[in-house]
């Protein structure tokens, strides 16, 4: 990838084959409504083309329930004198592609010789349109370099699947008018998801047809070239599901017909992009490559957030692959949610009513476990149910299968989700909201976490026994410091909350204290369980991270490079287990979120002891970024940056070897926080917020703005 | 199901939705190469249309491979004015299908009323030519009875799946001349599969063009309609794959091109069902139900078996639905086996050289397992691999896993296949192929059974423990009769052969010793395993089917009816294996096929003994043939016939409520084994064969043709 020095475009300057999945999800394009990855409109072999819509959920054997790959509304064909136009063959003599981030716009250029010898320069251009959110666009433009004639074919296919599974029955197809429409159902959901499109052509054709062929109907049109003669097509598409309105095809076919050509569809489009980068930017001087990165992060998470829609969340892998099968966890509200409540509080609304309205299903979880209020399922899609795969296949051995443990004990989701929802309240200062929706979530996750908690006689004092972490190089646990501080913090938070709710809304206070089933009682075993929760004892200052942690196997993790696996891979899974390693550090990641309850010599101390145990390069993709605000904390800013460019690479050069999968999202959000709360040193307390710089030496400025208390504030720091 | 009195055909009056997976069963067509379930032509919902073209099978998650349902060359569109043709909406006047068994042709014919009110009638045929194995042929005839038009639309579709699993890449499409063709790929084995088609029309169109969209390639025809004047086309399809020759797309469209017309297509197809009917057929007079029985289960098994290929095997399901996989299983060997040795020695052969040519897979499970030889897979497809799932979800809670055993330890069926390899070869006399191929097979697993055979110090003998045997009732079981008594023949069977090679081959029998490494020692260890393996003990002549059979609970079984469940899912799993009921009865199978070795004493002692314990009804499909064989062996011909007319029933009437899974190809051919070894009373002995007849007081006649030793022999019964 190119470094552009207005940090606004990413550039590709050659198709590389062995590259193309990965250029697929940075190419990703979306409006917050669904996401398209970077496949070719004309097909390639290899390719993981794919659109993902929010909310469109299908079942899947032993993997649960996935995003359905949508029907494909890109497909587009050019042919020369009869040769289809294909990278596969031929010869490219030019080629560039790139995608503005600024208006949302993809583009690719090449200069192609067909194999019988005619050549042409083409055009693609891509957008899907953030002003009106069930409209893409398309534009293809064939400037032959001889005379004869060029064909274009638009088509709609219902024939797509996820990897392998196939999710869509046909629920019809036909003409409409200039309007050609294709509607299919997801076999066990019922989701239906139709796409109409139309075809504006500058020049006139001298043949065209409509192909009403089952499951692809097509549009051709055949154009007399001559050499040098621009010859343009515009393919406007409406895609609309029943979940947004009991007629589908009549909701796609008014969004294809609703824009007159290119220009009236991007117009409103391109001024939707400039409001929310007007809200969103963050603007690094000094520094392409930052520059390039933050853009490129805040615009892969601006297209997965959900503006019109409180039913759906964003994906570990946002809209933009097949990783995670679209599947919601912590990344949303400790990693993502920051970025939207501080910059895009209306999205953070969204994501977060999501929680509200899924607490049916978190409390049937409890349930089902034997404990009382709400426990949200670690992997979250449409209904809320726990949808993490019990089991999966061991990659090597067929026979072998792997219990996946982190549905059933990776509880901490619960108070993570609760905290975002105080963080919403105290940043927005929405307290109708926080009296509605808020409070009883975290109200109820107290509920779970009073009887998760297990009275330990002997000890005096309550454990969370047989837990995972977010370190997950250490599963099945007890007593995981995160876990219990924020169960802490989750269970005092809820009794506060209460006392505000006495005070300023008692009549809601009363509900919720009578539908909760709140006594007297278990409001003193929820103080109970808070004076004598287990947190590890400290040695030094340094707390341990779970019971046992400090008598495992320590390892000289630099002796172990060059390393190119995770110490997983290379100890085996009860092998790493038996080491001090780290996937990320949970004890930091507990002082980043709760930082006032902690001295300076306490996260120094803690910084001191895990930074060097921590799998920092092949560890989780969410460490970096809040192990670069830690860096900020302790006055490392040099140190922080090495983290915060490690985040921010993870997806533009797949340093991973996994960005294929869809891009890394809580990576990506991350790298906005270490930006904002790491080198910006932004922090908010009870009394307000302040801002304490700690700028990488190479940075020459760095501005960025955010909403508190519904004021918008400017920062705008130099070196 | 309408009983036809010529016996010839199967006829239904009416389309009932609810009934349609198990009639696209019914009506399945085929030719050895491939088959066609009865799905129509212009699609239905909850259809399970399907083509499956013996070998071509692709990976599946968990479930390892499946016969990948081939791209679709049945789809055919008929409009009236402009009005799709469906059963779904309209009015349907009149309704017939029926499959005539004598030729192979699928006919349907129905009179229908648009909701337009445009009322037509319409014809369909379709056969897969028995004559060239790449040629398959529809014919639709549309009748208006108005004046306006008519449009046919004829396509192939590469948008297939099995049920949610997509196993095909597009690979090509276009035209040819009057041919259209598309080729797809399987995504992991890489089969390339090709269709062509043709359209010819008796009238002249009015209109017509090919439309090339992706993956559906269409021929269109329009035609002027005349009240009362039928409108015909002829959808010809060359079908071949990468399996067949290097270049599938050129064999599809030369076998489509082949034929001029309908009538030059049939004509051949025809007379080579003639000849194989001349072959086949099993004639019943006085029992209209079971003869149209035993020619539908004849034809299904005919569709089914490879008559080109031998590195193909059939399937539990043949070739006519979902169910298993395609794989193959002892119901092969033992159930159909009989049928094709007899009948159609030629595809004996085929179906026998597949298993030869797969001992490198048995000899590596063998091995894999820590035994010596060849131990063939329980479930077996394109490699020899055992390819037997060895997990599946539980049906009713995900997170709980049911292993499956029968691929670790149901191992009979290694001696079940030597016996296969020992008929073929004593019905034939063909001693060319045995000593080339059928001795190696039989020397090899015996070389399994000595190895896989425990030394039981404690009790003098030799034991197999932790089995499965036939009767699937009872699972990890020690010393099951059925396993150890065929363990005992095949290791005698070897020691006979390899002194009939040392007579007759004695070139091959040092071969064989030398790349067998059947050393004096191990020869020594056969026959001390054949003198001490543990054959349960009688008590009165009873043989105890496994150890501690005798100890498990008594059930009345008639106490439990009415019942539509099988006892496992009653009792559950483990309580039906404390139980004696069981699924089928493991000695009465050993009895039927090595009869010579036991009077006619403890034949009766036994029959009288299990036949009460064994679940007839809702036990394994494979139990009710065998059963009626014993009860004639027994002189009870009308309990057999009780038994008979159950499997008869087993697809033409759903009575298992599972026929849209497949065609019971087991039970199928063992009705024909019932009708000539059990009411016929065929035996073979070293000297030859004789009949003792033991028909059904109401049958008039049966009549039946098998080969022996190269030779035919007609046998005509009457009562």
């Amino acid at each position: 990838m190119t470094a552009d020095p207005s940090g606004w475009t990413i550039v590709e300057e050659a198709f590389e084959p062995s590259r193309q999945n990965y250029r697929e999800t940075v190419f990703t394009i979306g409006n917050g409504y669904l996401s398209t990855r970077g496949a070719f409109e004309e097909g390639y072999p290899g390719e993981r083309r794919a659109t993902f819509v929010h909310g469109v959920f299908d079942d899947v054997p032993v993997v649960v329930t996935e995003l359905a790959n949508a029907p494909d509304w890109l497909a587009f064909a050019v042919y020369l004198d009869g040769e289809r136009f294909s990278l596969e063959q031929g010869v490219v003599e030019s080629y560039r592609r790139a995608v503005d981030l600024r208006s949302g716009l993809l583009r690719r250029e090449l200069v192609w010789v067909s194999p019988g010898g005619k050549r042409a320069a083409i055009v693609f251009e891509r957008f899907a349109s953030l002003a009106d959110e069930h409209l893409l666009a398309l534009r293809c433009t064939v400037t032959p370099d001889f005379d004869g004639e060029v064909e274009l074919r638009a088509a709609l296919h219902a024939a797509v699947d996820n990897e392998g599974f196939a999710h869509w029955h046909l629920a019809g197809q036909g003409q409409r008018g200039e309007l050609a429409f294709l509607a299919a159902r997801t076999r066990a959901t019922k989701v239906e998801l139709a796409l109409a499109m139309r075809l504006e052509c500058a020049q006139p054709a001298i043949a065209g047809a409509y192909w009403d062929a089952a499951g692809a109907p097509t549009f051709t049109r055949t154009f007399a070239a001559r050499k040098g003669q621009p010859i343009e097509a515009v393919k406007l598409v409406g895609v609309a599901s029943s979940r947004d309105g009991q007629q589908p095809v009549e909701l796609a076919l008014a969004a294809a017909a609703r824009p007159q050509g290119w220009d009236a569809a991007y117009a409103p489009h391109a001024a939707a992009w400039q409001a929310e980068w007007q809200r969103s930017d963050v603007i690094i001087e000094g520094d392409v490559e930052a520059q390039q990165a933050m853009r490129f992060s805040l615009f892969q998470l601006l297209i997965a957030a959900p503006r019109h829609d409180d039913r759906v969340n964003i994906g570990a892998k946002t809209l933009s692959g097949f990783g995670y099968r679209g599947h919601s966890f912590w990344d949303t509200e400790i990693f993502m949610f920051p970025l939207f409540v501080y910059t895009a509080p209306h999205i953070a609304r969204n994501l977060m009513n999501y929680r509200c309205q899924r607490l049916a299903g978190a409390r049937a979880k409890a349930r089902a476990n034997g404990f009382e209020g709400a426990q949200f399922p670690w992997e979250s899609a449409d209904t809320g149910e726990e949808v993490t795969p019990t089991w999966l296949t061991h990659f090597a051995d067929r026979t072998k299968l792997v219990r996946i443990w982190t549905g059933d004990i990776e509880i901490h989701i619960s108070a993570d989700i609760a905290f975002a929802a105080y963080r919403f309240w105290q940043a927005t200062g929405d307290d109708a909201w926080f009296i509605e929706k808020g409070s009883e979530l975290i109200l109820d996750t107290a509920k779970f976490w009073a009887s998760r908690a297990e009275w330990n006689a002997a000890k005096g004092r309550y454990d969370y026994n047989d837990v995972i972490g977010p370190d997950e190089n250490h599963d099945r646990i007890n007593n995981n410091f995160y876990t219990n501080r924020m169960a802490q913090w989750n269970l005092q938070t809820a009794l506060d909350v209460l006392d505000w709710l006495r005070q300023h809304a008692p009549q809601r206070a009363d509900e919720l204290s009578a539908s909760l089933d709140l006594s007297g009682a278990r409001l003193a075993r929820w103080q109970h369980v808070i004076e004598y929760i287990c947190l590890p004892a400290s040695q030094d200052g340094v707390i341990e991270q779970f019971e046992g942690y400090f008598q495992c196997k320590a390892v000289d993790l630099p002796s172990l490079e060059p390393r190119h696996i995770s110490v997983q891979e290379l100890f085996g899974i009860e092998g790493a287990a038996a080491t001090q390693v780290l996937k990320q550090p949970d004890v930091l990641m507990v002082q980043y979120l709760l930082r006032e309850h902690f001295s300076d010599e306490q996260v120094r101390a803690n910084y001191d002891y895990y930074t060097p145990r921590t799998d920092h390069t092949h560890g989780s993709s969410l460490g970096p970024s809040i192990q670069a605000i830690m860096a900020c904390d302790v006055g490392k800013p040099d140190d922080a940056y090495e983290h915060f460019i490690r985040a921010a690479r993870a997806d533009l050069f797949d340093v991973r070897n996994n960005a294929g999968d869809g891009i890394h999202a809580a990576s990506a959000a991350g790298i906005w926080q270490a930006a904002v709360f790491g080198f910006g040193g932004l922090r908010f307390s009870q009394g307000g917020w302040q801002v304490n710089p700690r700028l990488p030496r190479h940075w020459k400025r760095l501005a960025f703005k955010f909403f508190y208390r519904g004021e918008q504030h400017v920062i705008d720091l130099s070196n």
